[in-house]
């Protein structure tokens, strides 16, 4: 894989998403909401990805919508489909993610990232706009929500959530990548500074309430969670993130575990996934593609206090069940 | 740099010290003890170097052996005085440790190693032989010793110092270099497990005794100490030595930090030196040579605890006074 950086500055330059059509219930982009037509594709490496993830468990969506789990290793091809048998997707009947990508749009020549939702009657992909995918998952897709399921984008708090989604993707979720694939020494510096100052922001915030707006998890806590899951096992070391592990932030390591021990969070995480991925995917950080055995994760399932702070996680709803046999991994340590 | 690694295993081979005379008081080997002679040459970012830093402290052999630092970043002819006005040592009147190499033998073309000593009126290289430069610097320079200067080779517990060593010399001061050096991932792992297994079990003897051997410091803390002190800056993320952080592992935590507030330890540490050599050195490991910024050092101030555990760490005699001026370091966090 090869990291674009800017050979001025030596900062990475992030590809945008380039298929931004939606499902909606109106299907006004010609991609209507239909429970068993769209299958999501992710890969558990990916923290953008394991959003979908989260928020397709919460509520309850798993009937609705089929995942797909890509490999962890892209190759040259990008993102593959071979852990299934035959290296083929059982649904799709594809061998890569990009053949949905060619589908949609011949002769397409740029990224190939998930999340993507595929169209399974064409083969087409739908998006791969993960910013809109999991809000419309939650706003769009209310009719096949499973009873108790918890309204993670609640309409008078759109504005907060937004804004502190902002502060977390520049700050936390893009600023790891930015200190790991800096190809300058100041660019690292930038990118680190500003994600630490951000995570001691959000430590202060939240060593007073238990999730980041209101009292209940919402978006904003699924796209703070799917970076801190990751921060030990790969940006403290592979991006060099390393002011202190999750575990030396007593604050944001008892809110994440908090999180992780949810039904939703912690079952959507395969650490295997993540570390394969990062350590053997960017050989530009890590040229002798080692894997590391560290860290200890064993942590993540020691008690975290924070019911202490009050809070009603799932508001007036319901936490979900396990997840389908299906989808279910193995033990994590 | 290039890392030596077998092609079969993957394992690091890590080069034979080539020059192994010695300087004693009776001058067997054509080298005797004589003050004002020798120049010691390190890296402060080297631990093997750092050992002789240590005692040469804690015996107040400053007077008697000067001492030459390195610049932490070799090039292709290997150490560098390219901190000294222009480039030179001042007293060797040489700008590469190979100059002293090949003044010894001329048409050497091995490895240019430190610590080494040089012998001032000839410029030749005496000695590359770690191991036995600290021994002799406790045995053979005992008429230079300070006043109150302690025993760190105590005759009785030779045989205890010897034996322990030769676990930590294979289990953690190679251990770190083989897990980060490895080409090849078992090799990576059967070092990764051999150090930790080792770390634990010098954890638990260290929870009952607040040095390595006997009741004092001796050679045997101080050869795991350049090793720990170094731990949580470049061996956790840089080798991917990463089951815990140092600082999550809380006897040898309070042990690295005993030491490190001794005088004669701490004052010989320069983080800044040891970070750019491992991360900037060590290009097959770390392309970008970005430096990371973390950790956060200020734990290494923090109280210890340790004198709980008695112990006299200077026996019968007194710690060292601070470093000659010309030696003294900046702040280091």
């Amino acid at each position: 894989m090869t990291i674009p950086t800017d050979p001025e500055t030596g900062k990475f330059v992030r590809a945008p998403n380039h298929f931004a059509a939606r499902i909606t219930a109106d299907g006004r982009d010609g991609w209507p909401v239909e429970p068993g037509r769209y299958r999501l594709v992710v890969s558990r490496a990916c923290p953008w990805a394991s959003r979908s993830l989260v928020v397709r468990r919460l509520l309850g969506l798993e009937e609705a919508i089929s995942v797909a789990v890509a490999d962890p290793i892209q190759d040259e091809r990008s993102w593959r489909f071979t852990l299934d048998p035959d290296g083929r997707d059982p649904v799709l009947g594809i061998r890569f993610l990009a053949e949905a990508y060619q589908a949609a749009e011949p002769g397409y020549d740029g990224g190939v990232s998930v999340p993507a939702i595929v169209d399974v009657p064409s083969g087409k992909l739908v998006t791969n706009d993960y910013p809109q995918i999991t809000l419309d998952l939650s706003t769009e897709w209310t009719a096949y929500h499973r009873e108790g399921a918890p309204d993670l984008y609640p309409e008078k708090l759109r504005g907060e959530i937004d804004e502190i989604n902002q502060a977390v993707y520049r700050d936390v979720n893009a600023a790891v990548y930015e200190a790991g694939f800096a190809s300058q020494q100041s660019a690292y510096d930038e990118a680190y500074s500003r994600l630490f100052a951000r995570l001691d922001q959000l430590s202060d915030r939240l060593s007073r309430q238990r999730f980041l707006v209101g009292d209940t998890i919402t978006e904003a806590d699924i796209r703070l969670f799917t970076t801190l899951v990751r921060f030990d096992a790969v940006y403290h070391g592979h991006f060099k993130c390393n002011r202190q592990k999750l575990t030396e932030l007593p604050v944001l390591w008892a809110y994440a575990r908090d999180l992780f021990q949810t039904p939703g969070f912690g079952d959507t995480v395969d650490f295997d996934h993540i570390k394969r991925h990062y350590y053997q995917v960017h050989e530009q950080v890590n040229p002798t593609r080692i894997v590391p055995k560290g860290p200890d994760l064993r942590g993540w399932a020691t008690p975290h206090g924070r019911e202490e702070l009050g809070g009603r996680p799932f508001g007036d709803g319901t936490p979900p069940g396990p997840p389908p046999a299906a989808e279910a991994l193995p033990p994590q340590w």
